[in-house]
């Protein structure tokens, strides 16, 4: 007998039929009462941005944090009324939890909330009774009983939390994908989907731009060591297991490649190398909520720097505007901006184990006559940073060289 | 400085538009923070339904009541989010309660619960700071932390409830019509708004037809003393207020005609007249919870009784078979329906002061050649039921005969 946490994101609720899809993969799930399941869901898809709407329209751009948690709460609300009826229809039975009833308890911080605590108490009550728990997404209470929203990829960090709590024995996370591919199918059709990938894998994979998984709820998974299984809506095949590295059997030098056409380049010159400039910089861009991704200093001849940073390409030309304001308190020789970049990364855990990694890397790119920018790297990740208009062409070509040879082929230089 | 607890219903707030028209409504009722104003508010007009209709789709033709509960409770939360940002909007401080949050604690009886208790300490506290309190009508929760409902009439009793609980100055019922009238203004043109009438002509009023609140608010009303004032929602006019008999200055002998054709007459003929007869006949109805309005028995020269009553013409059929099968069981002559009945009312303060009111309403019904067919009175009411086709006729004429001739006509017999 199984503990089974489920979590189904909008598109799989969106409508009644999806909603009694639903109930019939949980039924499965449940064979017969052989496995217990609880069943994670967020607002039917559509329910958000209509109550989004209706925020705005009411309340202006930026209508109070409080209040605005309490209108979209209601859209998992729905859902997990729904969900809960159409498994009694079917024969099952259920019982609803809003954030507030299943104890889901988080920070203050409106939209954004942070999880503090869980008391699954009442969710194994109903479970040890035989019938399936059905809990609000994304959704929690403070410690004042305000409804709070966990913010973006809040559902699964809400299924994370309740498998961790609950101890469960898998946490699946049911998309519109058969799992985790080695590289986006769109782009590269020869892309393979892997079964099974870790955490710290999927943790770069996930912040590199794959969309299958928010990197907060892996990060929650890892911490809490709940086995994740990314798999299809639409069908009952196995997807793709997240799991702690000691259980990735298959180490591969490169699972995945990813990129990510969403970010910007700012490069500062001519900055004096002495301590506190690096401050002065980015201090106006982290008051501004700007996120800065990679940076890379360059020390010239003269003792003067080169400074070169990544921000999200939507907060572009803020990011500009505030570098050149700092850029002329510290006195620097120019501030140069470059929206059409792209950074192009392989992932993998065998890494570790090889040398040479990177140079490979920069001599496929080189054999397409691409030329790198920046180049960032982890113990399991090489990022470059490109033209834009070569993302695709450095992805195929990567892709080809490390994936699609195969962890077999040996590496020239290790 | 004064409290005041104000309801909008489904109508009042169905579209953003409307919401922000509450808003202000709300607004001029705080005077600048003269007065502390909570306002309690139902579902926008539309969203019950939608809402109850996809329950049929997943739940079926009666579907869970606890996930039902769950599910339109969704309904009221969205109302008191937008209308909280429609006041932050204009520069009020407010903040929106769901029944868990502001403490409106029920018994477990789904889709009808009763209120149990409100512990207003979060309202009030909120109130002291200058807020408006926005609260979700309709909606509670029972001992384990359950959503109920509170069914017909909800949102008025709630709003009754957090002004008892507050001690409030008024509970404000803003409706669609300018207050209470004499009768229907679209059956009688000559209908008039009354100024004030007491809680207990209010309650036979509205038991006996007149829609303007459900019985359950105002019964709630009297029992804590809670002058109600039921005015318009399109204009800031006074409308009129329910209030304590010994502060209705006015006592008129009646002060309402009112009519209900959504009844059916049931009759027993040749029931013989011994112990438990009647408890044969009435158990099986009060167990299909159908509710019998009026019981009249006559006894005949042979020892033998007619018992007529009345149900609500929904429940005609079913009442109609299980009196039937009743009847086989107590052996008599027959039973017998009508649907096509009409109960037509007087009610008034002013009758307890005044003998002969029933006498003259006979006459003037005679005078229309109506006839009486049942009778049922109490201390400020007297009732009969005639032939449907003669409904508005008979309110014409006893509003022409008790209303329009003025209070100040002496009355024949007294």
């Amino acid at each position: 007998m199984g503990l089974i946490v489920q979590k189904f994101g909008g598109t799989s609720v969106g409508d009644p039929e999806r909603i009694r899809a639903v109930a019939e993969r949980v039924v499965r799930s449940r064979a017969g009462g052989e496995n217990r399941v609880a069943v994670v869901v967020s607002a039917m898809a559509g329910e958000t941005d209509a109550l989004v709407a209706l925020a705005r329209e009411l309340g202006g751009e930026s209508p109070d944090p409080r209040e605005y948690d309490a209108l979209v709460s209601t859209g998992e609300q729905k859902t997990i009324a729904l969900l809960s009826m159409a498994l009694q229809s079917l024969g099952v039975p259920a019982c609803s939890f809003t954030g507030a009833q299943m104890g889901m308890r988080t920070d203050a911080s409106h939209t954004r909330a942070r999880i503090e605590s869980l008391d699954a108490h009442a969710i194994r009550r109903v479970l040890d009774q035989g019938a399936v728990a059905v809990l609000a997404g994304f959704q929690g209470t403070d410690d004042d009983g305000n409804i709070t929203t966990l913010g973006r990829g809040g559902s699964d960090t809400s299924a994370v939390a309740v498998a961790a709590a609950l101890e469960a024995d898998v946490c699946e996370i049911y998309t519109d994908v058969d799992g985790v591919y080695t590289t986006d199918p769109r782009v590269v059709p020869a892309a393979r989907k892997l079964e099974r990938v870790s955490f710290d894998e999927m943790l770069e994979m996930a912040s590199l731009g794959a969309k299958v998984l928010q990197t907060r709820s892996v990060k929650f998974a890892k911490r809490y060591a709940v086995p994740l299984h990314v798999r299809s809506s639409f069908h009952d095949g196995e997807g793709t297991w997240v799991v702690p590295e000691e259980e990735v059997m298959e180490r591969l030098v490169v699972s995945g490649v990813t990129f990510n056409t969403k970010e910007a380049k700012i490069r500062v010159r001519g900055v004096k190398d002495q301590p506190g400039v690096a401050a002065s910089l980015f201090t106006p861009l982290s008051q501004a909520e700007i996120v800065v991704d990679m940076i890379i200093q360059n020390i010239g001849d003269d003792g003067s720097t080169d400074l070169t940073f990544t921000v999200p390409r939507d907060d572009y030309e803020r990011a500009l505007e505030l570098a050149r304001r700092a850029a002329a308190d510290i006195g620097v020789e120019a501030v140069e901006g470059d929206e059409a970049i792209a950074k192009v990364s392989i992932v993998g855990l065998g890494m570790k184990d090889h040398a040479g990694v990177a140079s490979r890397m920069f001599r496929v790119l080189a054999g397409e006559g691409i030329n790198i920018q920046l180049i960032s790297t982890s113990e399991i990740k090489v990022s470059v940073v490109i033209e834009e208009k070569y993302a695709e062409l450095a992805v195929r070509a990567l892709h080809a060289a490390f994936v699609e040879a195969g962890a077999a082929e040996p590496l020239e230089e290790s």
